[in-house]
C-alpha cells in the first residue's frame, strides 16, 4: 500500500520530489527548537501548485496524512510528523516564484516556498515595505500565513492576518480554491481565506498569497529608555502615543537579567556594553518610523523622553544619532533572545495579556515560578506594546540545568494559568502546534474546542490534514 | 404553535420586547434603501446578551427562523424578513451598554446595539478615535461587524473586521460563545471570531464586541484636486503615498456629473458652489491625517500637489485653509451621494477592483451601460485608494425614470461582469444581504458557494439564522 502510494507520487512529483532515505528525511522531522522529532512516510517537495492538489489527492485516496511544512522555523512543532511514520511531509521549499508585483496597488503574490527575507528583499527593490518582520527571516511565507506569525512590526502593521489580501489554498481532497484577489474591499460572500489564516495547514495547504505591501518608512528614530518598573514603562509607551499616535513602531521590554545574560555570553564582542552609565533594572527600547519625510519622529522622540524624564516615569535615556547607535540598541533585544537560545535549560513562553495586564502578569508569573523552582531567574522581554511578553526562565544560578529542565511542564502550566486568568492567551505568536494541545484542551472553553472541531469537520471530515495539531 | 411561541418570547423578552402589530413591525420590514419589503411575525427586543440567548432558543425549537437586526442602514435587504411571515426579527436597539473603555490598551467594549455615532463619541471623550466611519452613524456596532463595514477610513485603518479584538456572539441554538478578548496576539487556536465577521447574520448573532481604538488625529490638511481622467487621479494618489507614505487618510473620487447633480439639486445652498474658476470633468477630494503634531501635513500635502501641478497630473487644486472650508469640500463629496438619493431611477452599485484597474472599469463600465441605455448618465464616484468606486447611474436627462428602473437588471449584471472580469468583487462593502444572492450564484467560483455552504451547515444545520441572506 504505502509502496504504491511512493510509486504513484514519484511519478507525479519526479523522483527527486519525493525523499524517503532516512538521511534526506531527517532535516524535515524535527523543527527549530527540537523539542520533538517524528517519522515522515517520505518527504513531498512539489514545483507547482497543480503538483501539491496531484499529492494531496494520492494521499488522502490512500488515507495518509500529510503535514505541510514551510521554512520549518515553528518553535511548536506544528510543522513535525508523528513519531509513528504514518504521515508524510509537504515542503513548500520549490514554490518559489514570486508571480506578480504591483507597486502602486501595494500588493505582491508569491509563492508558499518564498522565504519571508525574499519577499521582503523584492517588496524593497520596487520601493515597498513588506511591513512582515520577526527572528525567522528564513521562514517561509506560507508558514508565515499558516501560523498567523506576528513579530516585531505588529504594533505598528498587525499581524500577517492583516497583510494577507487573498491566498490560494489546496484543500484537504485536492482540490484548488483560488482566492487571489488582491482587492482591499470584498464582501462578496463569506471571507473564505480567514478560515486557512492560522490554523497551521489543518484545514487546507496554502500554496500562495497576495500580500499587501506599504510604503518604506522615510524616518526612523530610536531611544532605549531606563524605567525603574513594568508600570513605568507603560506610562512611558502611552505618553510617546499620545505624542506621536500611530507613528510608534516597536516598544520592546528588556530585564536587567536578559542583559546580564547576554553580556555574559557574548563577552567582549562589539556592541555588547552597558547602554547607561549605571545598570538599570528595566528598558523599553522604542522605535518610531514613518513613510514621510515631513513627520519629524526624532523631534517627537525627543519630546516624549524628555517629558518622560521630567515625569520621573524615566530615569535615563540614550536617543541613537546615527544607524550604527541605532543597530547597537537593537543588538541588545536580539542579542538577549540568542543568549537564551544558548543557555541550557532556558525555558520559553509565549504568552499575551492585556496590555494593561502586562505589570501584573509579570509580578505574578514570577512570584508562581519562584514558588515551584525557588531561585529560577524570570527573563521577561518582548513586544510590550501589543500585551505579548515573552515570560522565560533560566534555571537557578548555581542549579542542573537537567533538573531544571524536568520542571517544564509545571512551570508552563503555572504561567499559562497566570497569564488565562488576567485574560491573556496561551499562544500568541508561536501558535499550538502539538506543543500545546493538551494545554489548549485544559484551558479552552469547551464551546471554543467545539466550534474548531465542527470547522475541521466541515473541512477536512477524513482528517487528512496535519491531524494532531492544533486538535 | 406561532402563538404559543409569542406567548413564550413575552415571557422572556416582556411584553414590550415583543411587537406584533403591524403599525409597530413595519418599521423593521423594510430596510433604508425600501427596495423590498418583507413581514416580520413578530419583532423581538432583547435587552440582554441573556435575553438573546434565550429567544433563539425558543425560536429554533419552534423552527422559526431569527433576522438579526441592527439600525437597519442597510442597502441590500440582509437584516428584511422574508415576505410570508415565517421569521421574527430580533432587533439589538436595546442592547446600548459601553460595558468597558481602555484608554491606554487601545480598546472599549459595546453592545451590538450602540450605534456607530455613540461609539464614536465615546471614544472621543476619552481621547481615543474609533476610526470607523460612514455615511451610517445611526447604524449600530454589531451591525457594523457583521457586514464588515467599510467607509471613509478603510485606505489608514482598513475594514471593521480590522477593527475588531473579540466578539460576544448567540449560536443558532442559543448558547453563547464568549470571545470578549482585548488581544492584540492570539494564535491559541481557530480565530473564531472571524467566522462571524461580514456574514451577516448567518452563523451567529453579535450582542458584543470589543473594538480597537486609535489615537485621535492631531492634524489634518485637506485639497480638492482637479484632474483630466482618472489615470491622472491614480496618478496623483501614487504621488502622495510617497510623499506622506500612510498617513493619506481619503482620496474620494468626484466626477463633473456628480458635482452637477448637486448644485442642480441643492441650488443656491450655502457652500454649494463651483469649487474652481472652471469646471474640470474629475476631481480627487485627499486628506492626510496624523496622531501627532510632529507630522508636517499641510506641508506634506502642499510639496505633493504642487509636484503634481508641475508634472501636468493635476490641473488645479485647492487646500483647505481652515476647518470651514475643509468642510465645504467633503460636503461636495458628501452631496453628490444624498442628490442621488434624491433622484428618481438612480441606480447604486458597490463593485470594487484592484486600484489600478479603477480606470479600466469606469470606461468599460460607461461603454456598457450606454450600449444598454443610450444617453445614462454615469456618476462613478468614491474610494480611489481602495478601489471601491461606487459606479452609479442616473435615467438619460430626458429620459422616464421608471422605464430606467426596468432596465436595473441588465445594468447591474453588465456591470458586474465588468468588475468581476478585471478581478474584482460585486459587493465592496454593503454586501450580499438578500439583493446580491443571485448575482453571488452566478458569478462566484462554484467551489466558494460549496465552501459557504459547509460553514453555514457546520454552525447552523437547520438554517435558524437569516436564511436566504448571503446564500
Amino acid at each position: 500500500m504505502a509502496d504504491t502510494l511512493i510509486a504513484d507520487l514519484c511519478a507525479v512529483l519526479g523522483d527527486d520530489g519525493v525523499l524517503t532515505e532516512p538521511g534526506d528525511r531527517a532535516g524535515y522531522e524535527t523543527d527549530l527548537l527540537k523539542t520533538r522529532t517524528g517519522r515522515a512516510l517520505a518527504v513531498l517537495r512539489p514545483r507547482s501548485t497543480g503538483q501539491v492538489s496531484a499529492a494531496v489527492r494520492l494521499c488522502a485516496a490512500a488515507g495518509v496524512a500529510v503535514v505541510p511544512q514551510g521554512g520549518n522555523t515553528g518553535f511548536c512543532g506544528g510543522a513535525t510528523p508523528p513519531p509513528d511514520g504514518s504521515a508524510v511531509v509537504l515542503s513548500t521549499e520549490r514554490l518559489t516564484r514570486i508571480r506578480h508585483l504591483d507597486p502602486l496597488g501595494g500588493h505582491m503574490t508569491v509563492e508558499a516556498g518564498v522565504t519571508l527575507a525574499d519577499a521582503r528583499a523584492e517588496a524593497e527593490r520596487h520601493g515597498r515595505l513588506l511591513a512582515l518582520h520577526h527572528g525567522g527571516l528564513s521562514s517561509r511565507i506560507g508558514g508565515n500565513v499558516a501560523t498567523n506569525a506576528g513579530g516585531n512590526n505588529v504594533l505598528h502593521y498587525g499581524m500577517a492576518r492583516g497583510l494577507v489580501l487573498g491566498l490560494e489554498v489546496v484543500l484537504a481532497d485536492g482540490r484548488v480554491w483560488d482566492g487571489l484577489r488582491a482587492l482591499a474591499k470584498d464582501n462578496a460572500g463569506t471571507d473564505l481565506k480567514q478560515l486557512f489564516i492560522g490554523t497551521e495547514g489543518t484545514l487546507g495547504i496554502v500554496t500562495a498569497a497576495v500580500l499587501k505591501l506599504h510604503p518604506l518608512p522615510q524616518a526612523v528614530a530610536t531611544a532605549l529608555v531606563a524605567v525603574p518598573d513594568p508600570d513605568a514603562a507603560l506610562a512611558v509607551l502611552a505618553r510617546l502615543q499620545r505624542e506621536v499616535g500611530e507613528a510608534v513602531s516597536a516598544a520592546e521590554l528588556i530585564p536587567r537579567a536578559g542583559l546580564d545574560l547576554h553580556f555574559a555570553r557574548s563577552g567582549g564582542r562589539s556592541g555588547a556594553r552597558e547602554p547607561f552609565d549605571r545598570p538599570h533594572d528595566w528598558q523599553v527600547l522604542v522605535e518610531l518610523a514613518s513613510g514621510s519625510r515631513f513627520f519629524d519622529v526624532a523631534g517627537a522622540l525627543e519630546a516624549a523622553v524628555g517629558a518622560a524624564l521630567e515625569a520621573s516615569e524615566a530615569d535615563d535615556a540614550v536617543i541613537a544619532a546615527s544607524e550604527a547607535q541605532r543597530a547597537g540598541l537593537w543588538a541588545l533585544r536580539e542579542g538577549l533572545a540568542v543568549a537564551q537560545v544558548e543557555t541550557p535549560g532556558n525555558l520559553k513562553n509565549d504568552t499575551s495579556v492585556p496590555v494593561a495586564a502586562i505589570p501584573a502578569f509579570i509580578r505574578d508569573a514570577s512570584v508562581t515560578s519562584a514558588a515551584i523552582v525557588p531561585g529560577c531567574v524570570p527573563i521577561p522581554f518582548g513586544h510590550l506594546g501589543d500585551g505579548n511578553i515573552h515570560f522565560n526562565l533560566n534555571p537557578p544560578p548555581d542549579g542542573d540545568p537537567q533538573a531544571f529542565t524536568a520542571r517544564w511542564p509545571e512551570l508552563i502550566a503555572a504561567i499559562e494559568d497566570v497569564a488565562t486568568r488576567l485574560g491573556g492567551s496561551i499562544a500568541a505568536e508561536h501558535g499550538l502546534g502539538r506543543s500545546k494541545v493538551a494545554a489548549a484542551r485544559r484551558l479552552k472553553p469547551a464551546l471554543d474546542l467545539e466550534l474548531m472541531r465542527r470547522l475541521k469537520h466541515a473541512l477536512d471530515p477524513d482528517g487528512v490534514l496535519n491531524p494532531g495539531v492544533m486538535l
